[in-house]
């Protein structure tokens, strides 16, 4: 079995609802298309940026199967989020992804438990691999500390990878704590692990980080992945230069907000208010937020507006 | 619409499993007629102490229909936890017991948002109620920031009565803060508030506390029952005679890690090894546990050899 080199930019695809909150699907596979198309080697749907937690099993299910059946992306470009807190329904939403050729998945541990041990995490992952069933899950844990308080430790992610080194391929850091980053580097070098934010892509890629997983590709994807080519091609002065252009922007996205902030991007940009809607308890987007990031950065209205395009 | 009167003493009990970790039906059914023939008002299944968030959905939902199918219990000594992330999911299972004619659900806020707000979980309470159609949900707030950091302010609390007085009819305060159920209580007088431990039995009762909501019921309902009872019959002294009684085992319980302190115990006086098997993350029971509160505590054993005769 050929281990795929999980290597890249990969973007965590925003979910767009329409007025009665359900899924957007036209406004979903345009904005994964032009997500493409802006240099995202991966999509990741259904992350916490995508409000994971807030779509239902089936909405997850169909929309992978759309990407796909609409030729939107190649299922070798996906990498859909899996983890909920019940095993046997992470099982089923994994199965799902493998059984349609998906390049990877990315999973939450099981976050109502905020007390899990170490023990217990790798018992639910052994689980999880070994109800998949043949062919085996191609994992990459999904690190979020900020939201789960609990994740994968280095102790714990070296573990994992040795007793399934086939399936735990690769890492997802959101705990925003880059030394955190470089433990996971020592304890599991074998395994690909992207900082969750571009904030730390260069400095990862330093470290030997495999690229990054980050929220704002959803906006900038094109700027994003400029500097992880420069830092491929060795030419790090360049990349420092194109590394800096991008801080001011994600650092104010962070600031308004992330998802919220991203949305009324969207919103603003596409000239579609559904990209105003979120679902609840998350709130927050509006065209303003837009219309003022929009002007205060001209790359937005130009790499957006082609949305809808492809 | 009559709101029927949430008071007394309410078990969320524990979800037996068996040993490949499926829902051990057979144990779940003779334990729910055993812990309502102790004396416990109502059931809850499928709280923090029953493992929901690692039960499926399917699961959930088989399990509430055997519990009325199999004459354990009445629809109206039913009230199971319903609250998951995703809205339309908490809708699907809030809907489902409402048509079992279940007494009330017991919902969690959509706990993966740690910092959602009051207005971002008024309205998913709003949605859900609206979205669950005629006849509306009874719904008890599940307030238990321990597991999920967000709850019920008493503000929203208040608000959330004040819109819906015919679906936000209690509240379940498992913060372990006795002075934020006395908040919940001066702001939403018209609700049904319960302690989530015997803890707070007596001395909520005394501030308009409509009962308890408690883990250790599944091993100590007819006691918990007693102090209940003196208290709706007005004796003090022998309420806080048989609260004192109570105190110590509850504390032992919850020095020992609860949930499985509470399988240990099921485990070893039944004499049902399955007793022992939690789904991960969640680890610890043990006989040996079991054993040592069953020496230490001897109503146990006489209370839980009952186990299986209804």
């Amino acid at each position: 079995m050929t281990v795929p080199s999980f290597t890249g930019v990969i973007t965590p695809v925003l979910t767009p609802f329409n007025d009665d909150l359900s899924v957007a699907e036209d406004l979903y596979l345009s904005h994964c298309a032009r997500v493409l198309d802006a240099g995202s080697h991966f999509l990741a749907p259904f992350g916490t940026t995508g409000e994971a937690t807030s779509v239902t099993i089936a909405e997850r299910k169909r929309m992978l199967e759309l990407l796909i059946s609409e030729n939107v992306a190649e299922p070798e470009q996906l990498i859909p989020g899996t983890g909920l807190c019940a095993l046997d329904e992470t099982v089923d939403l994994t199965r799902h992804a493998v059984e349609l050729g998906c390049a990877a998945v990315m999973t939450l541990p099981p976050f109502y438990y905020v007390n899990a041990s170490d023990e217990g995490l790798y018992r639910y992952f052994g689980m999880l691999i070994e109800r998949c069933g043949d062919p085996g899950p191609r994992i990459c844990l999904y690190h979020i500390p900020p939201m789960t308080r609990i994740g994968f430790s280095p102790e714990l992610t070296a573990r994992l990878a040795a007793a399934f080194p086939a399936n735990i391929v690769a890492y997802k850091d959101s705990s925003g704590d880059f030394g955190h980053t470089e433990a996971v580097l020592r304890a599991a070098p074998a395994i690909a692990v992207f900082p969750g934010s571009e904030a730390f892509l260069l400095k990862g890629m330093k470290a030997g980080a495999a690229g990054c997983i980050s929220a704002t590709c959803n906006t900038n994807v094109a700027n994003i992945r400029k500097v992880y080519d420069l830092m491929q091609a060795g030419d790090l002065a360049a990349a420092e230069s194109a590394d800096e252009e991008i801080r001011t922007f994600r650092e104010a996205v962070q600031d308004a907000g992330l998802i919220p902030a991203l949305k009324s991007i969207n919103a603003f940009a596409t000239g579609d208010r559904r990209w105003l809607n979120t679902r609840p308890p998350l709130l927050g987007a509006n065209r303003a937020t837009g219309r003022q990031f929009c002007e205060a950065y001209p790359f937005l209205l130009a790499s957006l507006q082609a949305e809808g395009a492809s």
